[in-house]
């Protein structure tokens, strides 16, 4: 199953952070790609292709102007969608339907207002909750849901950078030569 | 085991939303305390009471000037403290470590710099996939982990608010009694 992400409605400035959080959950957490939709933004594009570049990976981040447009060819392609929405059906309920599915999943991540073609063209509205938080730790919660854990056992090729899971302290390996 | 979280270092406008989405992770899956240090952040406090009454229960919010008083007082009250970093042991492997232990449970979430204190008066100092990504992300999981996925159970009492879980659209009771 290809994981991808797409974050509707990104605005400069204001969602800088959390975007740039977003895109790395969603690479930490197994998604080979995240498109990026709303206004562009190159910077952010360049620091979250440097900081997964420095940690191993393939991951791809791609703008669109049209995230409808992305939605539709994902769908044309056979994939199929969740939208993330606190009024969702319950993430715990829903994941393990998803993953026995089988499908290419995009995962739809919202902006500050999220259209009712969004939510009607999601095979999946999904709830992490039911209550506000955030759309990083929806996206973390569900796509660990979706992985069943499997995040944890994630080998990212050619690091630069590769932390040591360690008890106090930190532990890098520095790898030059994948620089 | 009661739980809350310390987050450290908040910074006045930069950190805003971000800390904003903490605290609200925090009370979404179980804590029931968060504690602020770095700059003072009235209206960021005012923000999350509101929502946190809108949506019910009882969660708390406070300042503290000093993270370490409130990391020393915390384990002189008998709890035990999680720091999240990236650099930590394993978050699937020390969570159930945690959770038999059974003791109250301090999760200190970092900000831009954590000094060795931290890492040194931390019970376990635990990483969520040793990947670059969020605070945000790294306490939902770290909580979603904590509680065996008990969050998804919780109620949230006299709410005015109440999402109910749907698969397509928006269903919410609004509570005028509990206004």
């Amino acid at each position: 199953m290809n994981v991808n992400v797409l974050r509707l409605d990104h605005r400069l400035k204001r969602d800088t952070r959390i975007t740039t959080h977003v895109c790395l959950t969603a690479r930490a957490f197994g998604a080979s790609k995240i498109y990026l939709s709303g206004e562009r933004d190159a910077k952010l594009m360049e620091n979250v292709r440097d900081t997964a570049s420095r940690f191993g990976g393939n991951f791809e981040i791609e703008y669109s102007e049209s995230y409808m447009g992305v939605i539709k060819k994902w769908k044309s392609d056979g994939g199929k969608v969740v939208h993330l929405t606190m009024y969702g059906s319950q993430a715990h309920e829903i994941a393990p339907e998803v993953r026995e599915d089988g499908s290419d999943i995009l995962i739809v991540v919202g902006g500050s207002k999220v259209p009712g073609s969004v939510y009607k063209a999601a095979d999946w509205n999904v709830s992490v909750t039911t209550q506000p938080h955030s759309e990083v730790s929806s996206l973390a919660v569900f796509q660990h849901l979706l992985m069943n854990g499997k995040e944890f056992d994630l080998k990212f090729e050619n690091p630069v950078l590769e932390v040591i899971p360690t008890a106090h302290g930190k532990n890098v390996n520095i790898h030059n030569e994948n620089r």
